[in-house]
């Protein structure tokens, strides 16, 4: 037989009486204390956040819970339309879709940002130089052929909304560090080496204050799953009320064989 | 070509420089103001949480995030071992368990108490006898053979601690009305009619909550899917820096095959 | 500690030079001489088929695999447009919508068959009287407010042309017993009791033929989805050579918010 | 309005009476003489396989369905536990574990060969010299800090079985090529490079007989997806039978939270 390493988890445990996570009593220390994103915070951390964290933890989640009728949302719709039992797997089947393409975009940025910017170098005396730094990340990642992530966006133009909104909270709350500088920098500097505009979009400005507030690079992706968890569960209640997959799957196959009739 | 009706969404819509979620402007009226768990509220309902809705409404939510290693937990693990590229699926493959075992029953006691109380009759001038009417519905589910939602627990013994808290903070927030009172006189009522203590666990005290605060029954289970989601992307983070599915593969494997050997 | 009923499977188990499934030695006993059909029967009944059981096995998991731009292909396409890396997970949430509106109403007319006619009756000396019982059952289930699964269809007018496909392979490799006649009968009691043609369908005639094979109705489903994954792959490929997830997309959101513009 | 593509699939297509799958009548065509196997042939290549084909493909098909309790295998238990009405969602989330770690191997395994040797090159008249380009891609990828796909196993030593047997098949069937001829030699060439056995394994063989009969690289995977369905239908059976997910979970919970008690 294996020799195993013994199974460990820190996250929660209970009795027959007490239900403890991260350290905490449930009943006693978080139920009426302890907001949604608070959780979250704590689930990413091992502590929950100051006041101002809060604030800007749950203003990155918030900003990814909804978009419309995005793919996911088309794919939990779908997939209710067929399983209305199972409105469990027809959110789990929307999450899957939250890969490299738009949300890993946050992710991306996150580590390029953290690896560009380790923070020893953030915590040394001597500041870094932001825009030397910008500099040779875009010229690296263009001669890689790597698209930069975190800048442009192929609907909100010229710029996304959502990413000056997120800096001035980021400014009003403590958050306009090393990292925003950096993202800001590298948009800058895409755009002159690239010859157009690439404002910073959400993704980067998210991926850029989960930096400041001290998230790993490689739980970034998870705020938008859990976000967006949020936000299918309102489509299945709209699918319910107001229904339409069948509709929209009707419609889409006609016109994908049309040249078969 | 087939007759279609309109397709047609009230969620969100966005220009190039504006998202609109629910009336309301994302970059104006939401982000720095309104929380996660506001937000699942919101697209629950239509409208913000009041102050004391805000609060019971995380609490339900918070109550439902993290249980310790779960088998959704325990799925997210094991997901992430062999895909530790796609965490958004771990998640996903995770949620697809929150079926009628566990958190089905949440929306079967929502059920149960919204058909046995519709909201014509707790608007009513004169206020329906609570006890009657939980001896009825238990007398009904037992001849049918169908156990009662919400009360009894297998690890919480004698009480699931979660339900006389959320109970309180819903006394504390104005939300222990006849719902909350008829989840309490099933629970009583089962117990005398089946001679063994039911007490309310943490689905009936949260599905009695729910119907207090409006919301119908069939988006209660969504409640739950969105808290585990929170819950899920911490055990991303900790199968990451200590994994533990591959141990637990091999544990299991060994146990269930030694009968070949 | 709980005391623990033993884990145990008896699917598979492995040495380091030996693979077993089912108590064939993969190597020697499988691989050449057992078709991907043959090994979804195996997996189903503990044996390999017999020749006629393989063509008729292999025909009703076939014509499962593909009816064209279905939700669940339109769900692996969405999905794979966000997670190109993770094609795994895009098959996976196709498969999540097969639930009780399409293919759970293969399961449900299997069980229909079986309760109806358990098989200790049919091994009976008597042969049932099919008509009488079919009267029965289609009366019997209008009166509870049911509706008859595995008969009748919205697009395939008069009738599913699979239904007669399969009834002619299970007549010409003698599957065409008790149960076939059985749902046919429930078809033509149907139309006269509603007033409407509702021929057997290709859920029925499946459902039909599988219990003709011996295989547990809450298996039957379990056809679908396997051979639904089949077909999703083809799409994962189409939509890689071809891609219409953000075409759909966009044209479904323009149409969905028009009236917000 | 976005001006969009048209959306166009050339899959399958129907009319009220028939049902067209890659130009094929379902009724007339395939059902009763178009194996299952066969059929993921057809989606992959869009047309049926010659004799020598059918054997081959199904072989590497019939490889993957089962390897008992895998990390998928639990992930179906345990998700069929709390859903028990979802049995689709139980094998769709099994399949997402089907990423880089196990599965994906066969897909780098077939990307490596097809870029090592493409189509252009087997073409040409002058043979390739196999064991220059194996060494040559065995030098390359070990200086990139590549782990090289396909080869070695951490429980099947010296060697796994079905490497053999899979080649075995392909020799008697035509297809030991040179695709075939270099995964063997870039095994070997590993082992001398890297100084220890590391012999073809399952997913390197399965990628080299891909290879031989011209499936692309970018939907090998895809065999390893649609097989395990096929294998995860059977632990849904099983798991129903005789359930062993609530014990895992009790035992695996019990162990990790052991420091705590």
């Amino acid at each position: 037989m294996a020799r195993l390493k013994p199974l460990r988890t820190d996250i929660a445990w209970s009795t027959t009486d007490k239900i403890t996570i991260k350290g905490l009593d449930l009943c006693q220390d978080i139920l009426g204390k302890v907001s949604l994103g608070d959780m979250a915070f704590l689930g990413m951390t091992d502590r929950l956040p100051t006041e101002r964290e809060s604030l800007m933890f749950n203003a990155i989640a918030v900003c990814l819970v909804e978009h419309g009728l995005t793919p996911s949302a088309l794919v939990t719709r779908l997939t209710l339309a067929g399983a209305p039992e199972a409105m469990q797997a027809a959110v789990g089947a929307g999450l899957c879709g939250l890969g490299s393409v738009f949300v890993g975009s946050m992710e991306d940025a996150a580590r390029l940002l953290q690896q560009g910017l380790p923070k020893s170098d953030v915590e040394a005396e001597s500041s870094p130089d932001i825009t030397a730094l910008a500099r040779e990340i875009v010229a690296r990642e263009i001669a890689a052929g790597r698209s930069l992530p975190g800048i442009g966006h192929h609907i909100h133009k010229p710029q996304d909304p959502r990413a000056p909104a997120l800096f001035k909270l980021a400014r009003d709350n403590g958050f306009d560090g090393p990292y925003v500088a950096l993202m800001q920098a590298i948009a800058d500097e895409a755009g002159r080496q690239l010859g157009k505009s690439l404002p910073v979009n959400a993704t980067g400005a998210i991926a850029a204050v989960a930096c400041e507030m001290g998230l790993p690079w490689d739980i970034v992706r998870g705020i938008g799953v859990l976000a967006r968890a949020v936000g299918l569960v309102a489509h299945v209640l709209e699918e319910r009320r107001n229904p339409i997959a069948r509709e929209m799957k009707t419609m889409i196959e006609e016109q994908a064989t049309a040249h078969f009739r």
